[in-house]
């Protein structure tokens, strides 16, 4: 019997969508233990001056309860 | 880099959809830090005797985790 | 054992979504007994000469069968 | 034979949903001719110290061409 | 005026869906205060040698705060 | 030319999810006329001190309309 | 104040979708009255010896209640 | 490097969805250059009398813009 | 016990949707044995020169394995 | 660098909706090899004279291609 | 008040999905004055001889509106 | 008249999720004939350690039947 909980993070990265979802994966890592993988919701990006200024994913995060 | 963290509440009201979503957002201010929106995901009411007796609002609340 | 129906109804007013919701659960329930609850499935509104004229709900009403 | 367009906007107002949607309606109708109505898409709201500080609207607004 | 939180889990068993649901709802309920119910989210199966070896379940969790 | 009607119905049963279909369809069975089948729209389950108490099920039921 | 009911009807043709929609209407309206519109939820055929022998249309249709 | 851009047109006629979609990029293209394609967002028919008086088709009208 | 296969296909026509549903189902049964039916997934047109020059459907087509 | 395939199969069973997941599997085993898991994407029964008679599962089965 | 315009582009790049990105709203902005930000709606690749020849993002982009 | 078939893979890869797209449309070309675009319907990433391992894109990939 294993038990998990799913929780939305939103990660923003002036660099790229990989690296919005690599930099929220070790922050959420930071605070949940057994985080085992993640799905990605949403990309949206922040535009100013008509130039692309951070990137932002949503990320349903799996992480393991201990039994 | 920053990250926000997205949890669901569900807010029930007697007087309106509006007021529900209000006192969800108060509610939830109590407890969590830095409350930047919220998504209104879901409409309900409860109904007695053929009147509306609650609004209930289903709300995706983000708030920004410090670094 | 309990059973219910789920129907969808349209409801328009003048007035607000709120006033169209309340109107709707109140005429259903002259035609359907034991209504319990509904589900906003739509909001839209009819306009003319660039002001709404009104505001229609589609309600997905709940109501429980007698065994 | 007609042909309507139809075109999304996003309206913001302090007081409530019902009243973005109403000036949303009213700005596009000073834009767009021979609006006939609009389907609600989604409901935000932005938040400031635990308090709502205006609700959104996107809309999607349907209008008639001229043959 | 109520407010309560929906929150997702994963609950795997070998037996079959409902006894996933069922383990699913009593592990949250050693943590998580005063569960209402839940809605089945999404059914997946782990596989073997074309065998069945787990149910797992996505539950959306709703459980009342306290005021 | 063959016409049918799709109806909604939501179930509970103590026992199981399969016990809510079964029972479900014999309840709308005893309404409807050619009953002909029923699609799985939603499974949920309410709670009670940590404990699944009852299995819900909405069904949308297709019976055929004599010509 | 103005309130309509939305059912959902399946027809079936051996000839075409349109020719399902329209027999689909003409059926509902002999036990509906004031039908006033429908939206085509879905569109699938029936296959025999690799023909299409019959167009299935699911309608949701759109009638109003008299106050 | 292309772009393109998608905008919604709702297009009626008497005859049939398919007449609506041919005279919708027709009227669509008067107006715009470059249409490349479309894709039906949905499918409505108006009815009086029992009788359906107009297809109504909602198209993805696609069309590139010049560099 | 009875099990089918679910299969995407896409039919091009320059005569019309009902026509490309056709051709589809036929082509697929020469490669495919026991074809049942088919759910239309999405219609979309090409256009060249404001005019449509060919209905394209996305079918998802069941036929049924032998045991 | 690995490579799975995801193909849709629909196994129906007189018992359950578990027993048509396990007999689905194993008989897609029978066909595929490396089969890993799959996904629950539809749930319907067929019923005759008030009785379910069989249950009906379509799977989103996903099985490793070997490099 | 403030109202704001939600568009649909499509953008090609050879290079990469992000590159599609950057480049679609550098060019919605030489047209579109007061662009804030864009929602990644559909990501598509073409491909010609087993090769990736461009990355095709569906973007829909939120501008204001001077009041 | 022409005939595409639309399957559905997963591809992994330990880089970023254009370098999975890129993999798994040249693994699919091995195979498939007459490739000729994907649509990317699912992104997901694998965590150890608090870091992202791989990242996993599900594509729908089309390609073309000889006639």
């Amino acid at each position: 019997m294993s038990i998990a909980r799913v929780t939305e993070i939103s990660a923003t990265s002036p660099e790229s969508f990989d690296d919005a979802v690599k930099q929220g994966i070790e922050r959420a890592s930071e605070t949940l233990r057994n985080v085992r993988g993640a799905w990605v919701k949403e990309n949206k990006v922040n535009v100013e001056n008509g130039k692309v200024t951070s990137y932002v994913v949503n990320l349903m995060v799996t992480f393991e309860l201990e039994s």
